[in-house]
């Protein structure tokens, strides 16, 4: 992960793209790959959509998409100073307490 | 990285939630979250935006919505059984022959 | 659909808010007001999400988010300089051409 | 508004798409769209973004990008049954209540 983190930020600054790389930009540039995630699986079944990674050009497709938010995930969170890992761990520990196993099992109400 | 893997996968376990967490539900949620990143960001100058990790109240709410991006990402890769490190490390490789040092260096154009 | 242009604009100017409805913005709270909307459909089941709007309260939150969507594509049309309804019209024209009714007829493929 | 979503409706009920178009298919649709609005404008500045429109190529694609965001925002009220302007002046109504203009006025605070 600290490894991806630096070849995302050499990538960057071997292009100058630093000047671009504000969070704002970068946030929108994570909903616009986002965006492209969701219109692959958008109008497919759920069935088609569960099975969606045994399809060779679809799965590819889903996999450089994964690839492009995380590539600017890492980035932003870089730019923020904010370890992504982390952040994860941090959060779902709180959303744990917020849902306990008991009362939250199978229920869908809000999480 | 995989330790959180399996952390998110025993959460969504615990609370038998594998039901709700199809690639179409999960990819949707993500986007949520997104949503919810930006929001924090929108109003604000790129100055301010800038410097928002050193406001501790918007820094806290900052660093809580990239966890849950961050959360879901994470998940969904899993449920579609893709490496998220490797998938963005693969399509660094591409961007990169994509955009050589030289033609992009400084400019904005498409990225 | 003037009127509504005219009433978001008088409720942006009196309070002074032209200073943050500039088009990054304003499309930055479009998206976030789109997740918003996606996260009150994202666990449903497709037969839940379609008999969403018989269920009072959940139908009255999907009004509202689709009424906050609507809200802020207006303003960002009218920053703009765009007619919202022109815009589609012309739009769906085209896409029109790009999909003749006899290949697509029934296809999912990329629409 | 009317003519749109009646023409909206034609176009998909022409190709036998209103088995792709539930409400959650819609909603990922609409999102994929304001993703590629947010790509649009994502690595301009706040004054390249403000003249974005004067620029004919790239203001020919924001508008294509606005259309196609409205067509999907159309489609997504007309299968759930929500008048789309009606409901944003509803809203729009209730946050004027919410932001009296005396303390809103100029201040960024959440909005």
């Amino acid at each position: 992960m600290e490894d991806l983190t630096a070849r995302v930020r050499a990538f960057a600054e071997d292009r100058d793209w630093q000047q671009f790389h504000t969070p704002k930009n970068l946030a929108m540039a994570l909903a616009g790959e986002v965006g492209e995630l969701l219109a692959e699986l958008q109008w497919l079944t759920p069935e088609q959509a569960a099975a969606v990674m045994d399809d060779p050009e679809r799965g590819a497709r889903i996999r450089a998409e994964i690839g492009d938010v995380m590539i600017y995930l890492t980035r932003l969170a870089d730019v923020l100073g904010i370890d992504l890992v982390e952040s994860a761990v941090t959060k779902l520990a709180e959303v744990a307490i917020r849902y306990p196993v008991e009362q939250a099992r199978g229920s869908a109400t809000k999480r």
